[in-house]
């Protein structure tokens, strides 16, 4: 008998039929002898509605009353799915994230766990019952005030209650299949990766892979939780995400996806004296202004003038503030001028024990350069190349680096750069 | 300065622009320089809309699923409105039932209100904020686990919320001015009740009156917590319901108003050995099928046969169960045969001291004499006089009994029987 703990997402439970479907689902899992607990989001489009309720009545809301108008969203699914398991003669009981023990900080709107403490759940599980925890929510530690997770919260919830109850594993049911070794809707020959490493994918996730947001993946590895990423429309097996198994894989050049991110533009800062200080000083102004920064190139210096250019990339999100901070700072910084960029992609190929392979830069520049496609930026970690390139020249970009990495479905070599058993 | 406990009922708070106007008129109060707390209830349809939700997923929802759908609605409707006001300037939070210190007992669906531990609202007031407290809900004293209210919660809510905190004022806002003499759709020239006795209320709302819930008089009369009626569309002075100023005042004839009540059936028992015993057989299975009694009426015996009819009236509603009962006992009770009749109406006329003034009731049976109305049942209490009559009469039986107690606002007399002051 294992402690599965499975989370469903909006789009898993947007309507009564989607809540039927999705308890049948669970109701089949405790009747095979498991134990179950589940985090469910609020239905399909709730959370938009109760913004678009708060956006009438005021421009802005206070962040305390936000997080809990947001929490009634996930009061009405994960009621109304206890329900509909119970109406299949499986006891259910759902929890809030204060009844649930999801202990937060206090910040409203992203508020961070602090602690878990699921002795209701344990309860419920030990009595028979499945329990449904309300995702993405929490309350603070002495005020018992409500606060939401932001976003990628229910995924959160979901690993952080696997990690307290010490589940086999925590599933993730979501619209796709699992994680793919390219966006099937760029790369129709993408395959589904059958496992994946907890670093793999913490740099798919940091890359632009959409199917689990970061914060879920840290949390997830910290833990050593076992993360099963599936679709909640078909039974068939997903991705697993967890330790790798015996140091001999890890030897093999493995090449698990490439990941794309069309979120990000480029700061180039043109002519910054060449002195020692001054990337420190530049990047100081941009942290203080609530940027986050990403990739970072310094140009070679110009040995006549003394002077170098710096690029960066960041959200385009985050544009505005970074470029404001920058002007607010050019007398200091000593810089000419600034060129803002929003029209780049960047692709990042991962794997693990790339680092030890060599070839695999070359074999990507390669793939890129036949392709016609520029790179602008290069930056690297142990599992994994990020290139920035026009935004127009990207889906051509992951589709020629698919094919070089021999990732495509049909290539009878797949299983060695990543087949079943990784 | 006072404390104001303010409830506002859905269709106060309906939609965005109502959620505005009620917040505006909450600021005035407490730039007026009053502590308010506000209770309110769900918006609009809101209810409705979660119970058709869970009737898609289940026929037979889990009481304690039930009741963490519902209070969703007040989640939402107690947020916005703190937003609302805030936006105006004057500070605002809002607070769970269980925020709210409200502990009930276990009883999903109709819980009763045990305990009002109001700190953190006593703690928000005297930070200078505004408290708005969610309606209908609370929670558990052992297991934290969500209950409603039942119907008419709100307002139990509010008025055991000015009880705990000592409030000056419990101020029930509605979409009608106060309590009506009659129902002002049946007699137009009803008039507004100014002031009316705890014990009187109680009448009116047991005899149908709906402004007020009989439950919500009964815990404010307990309390002594004056309570004020009145529209949340207008700023006039609604109806004072509160104990009676001085002696003096008790020893008039005093005739608050006329009540009806087109919900109740009558069920007779025809031939009904009329021997000691039977009575109470009959009434202890009909409260054990859970069917509410109103009034009971046996029938002289018939000296020849030794047997009797006895009738009684009861909530429609109840009586399938009721009728199931009596069939099941036929054999021990020893009747006939059944009469069940549904196109009944009741009319209570209701007035402190009624009782030490000989001629209320010779006036009152003459009215309906005169207007050719026919009396089925009479019951009487200190303050009440009800009678049923065919429902089809029942319009024209209030209006006449209205104008021969002169209570019509265009007579000069109304002071004598309930005019300001009372």
């Amino acid at each position: 008998m294992a402690l599965i703990v499975q989370k469903y997402g909006g789009s898993s439970v947007a309507d009564a039929d989607s809540i039927k479907r999705v308890a049948k689902r669970i109701a089949e899992a405790k009747r095979a002898g498991d134990d179950v607990a589940v985090v469910v989001s609020a239905m399909g489009d709730t959370t938009d509605e109760l913004i678009d309720l708060a956006q009438q009545v005021t421009p802005l809301p206070p962040s305390r009353e936000m997080d809990i108008l947001l929490t009634a969203g996930e009061r009405i699914s994960m009621s109304l799915l206890a329900m509909a398991i119970s109406n299949l003669g499986v006891e259910a009981q759902s929890f809030t994230g204060q009844q649930a023990g999801v202990i937060t900080d206090e910040v409203h709107g992203k508020a961070r766990i602090i602690d878990v403490s699921p002795s209701r759940i344990r309860a419920a599980l030990d009595a028979g019952a499945v329990a449904i925890v309300a995702g993405f929510q929490g309350v603070t530690q002495h005020t018992n005030d409500v606060t939401t997770l932001g976003r990628g919260g229910s995924d959160t919830t979901a690993v952080a209650l696997a990690a307290a109850l010490g589940a086999d594993v925590c599933e993730i049911y979501t619209d796709v299949d699992g994680v793919f070794t390219a966006d099937p809707r760029i790369v129709p020959s993408a395959r589904k990766i059958d496992r994946i490493s907890y670093d793999e994918m913490l740099e798919m996730a940091a890359s632009g892979a959409k199917v689990l947001m970061l914060r879920c993946v840290e949390y997830a590895r910290r833990y050593r939780v076992p993360v099963h990423v599936r679709s909640s429309f078909s039974s068939h097996t997903g991705t697993l995400v967890m330790d790798p198994e015996g140091a001999a894989v890890m030897e093999q050049p493995i090449i698990s996806g490439v990941a794309h991110d069309r979120s990000e533009a480029k700061i180039t800062i043109v002519d910054v004296p060449d002195v020692p200080g001054k990337a420190a000083r530049i990047f100081e102004v941009v942290a203080a202004s609530g940027a986050n920064l990403d990739m970072i190139v310094q140009n070679v210096s110009v040995a006549a003038t003394g002077r170098t250019d710096i690029s960066f990339t960041l959200p385009a999100d985050d544009g505005s503030i970074a470029i404001a901070a920058l002007t607010e700072h050019q007398p200091d910084i000593g810089y000419t001028s600034l060129q803002y960029d929003d029209t780049i992609g960047k692709l990042s190929l991962i794997g693990a024990g790339m680092k030890s392979h060599p070839g695999v830069s070359a074999r990507l520049f390669a793939a890129l350069s036949n392709a016609g496609i520029n790179i602008e930026m290069i930056s690297t970690s142990e599992i994994r190349i990020s290139v920035v390139t026009r935004a127009d020249q990207l889906d051509d970009a992951v589709r020629v680096v698919h094919t070089a990495f021999e990732l495509d479905s049909d290539e009878d070599q797949a299983v060695v750069y990543g087949g079943t058993g990784r």
